[in-house]
């Protein structure tokens, strides 16, 4: 898995690092019980500070998706991930509730939008013929 | 309209302010052409920064969403909003990326977002059974 940050994106790097994470997970090329490097080798691969490294694993670690264990490291969860639950689908939904009022000022009704999160999920899940990265 | 803001939330108090606009031009209960209180007037209405206002006023003005003359004071946009063009939905799917990404973790499958967008619709469009506040 290659992690690829743009400096000079909006985004905060280490938001774009900690989604990059996640999305590997997603796309199955980081699996459970994976070993993920340590903060010290990540920061120095990619060239960043080591409190951003620092910063997205203890946020991922938070949200269940990594462990870091003191003598064997960094890996991902070896259990998996807890499945969806209401207060999951609920703050998921509250989440979507700003990007959907503004779908629907430009004229985005339920099927196109239904649409484009099927083109995401193809897109994540390189389904759509595209080269997985 | 009734802008209800949170003050506990860890949602900066402007997001909370632009989102309630926006979601209330997407439940038609602002028009376009419709009047919009002075900066200095709502701020004082529901008791935030004058600077609070005017920049979310000033972001909203950005994207279209509002006009700000200084004789006729604010308005919603009079001539309704810009219909999604492609660099819409192409920024709109980067935005949707990472919840998907997430989602997709958590096992939820395209048909089970679709439903939860679908919720959100209903939600925001009053077709649920809610009452529109």
């Amino acid at each position: 898995m290659f992690i690829k940050l743009d400096m000079a994106s909006d985004k905060p790097i280490y938001i774009q690092l900690k989604e990059q994470i996640i999305e590997g997970i997603a796309r199955e090329e980081l699996h459970p019980g994976d070993d993920l490097p340590s903060v010290r080798a990540l920061a120095s691969d990619i060239g960043i500070n080591l409190h951003t490294v620092n910063k997205v694993y203890q946020q991922l670690k938070q949200e269940d998706y990594i462990q870091i264990h003191r003598s064997r490291g960094v890996m991902i969860h070896p259990n998996g991930f807890r499945k969806a639950d209401e207060t999951y689908r609920t703050n998921l939904k509250e989440a979507l509730r700003p990007l959907i009022a503004e779908a629907i000022c430009h004229g985005i009704n339920e099927k196109d939008f239904s649409e484009l999160t099927l083109d995401v999920y193809q897109k994540i899940l390189g389904k759509a013929g595209e080269t997985n990265e």
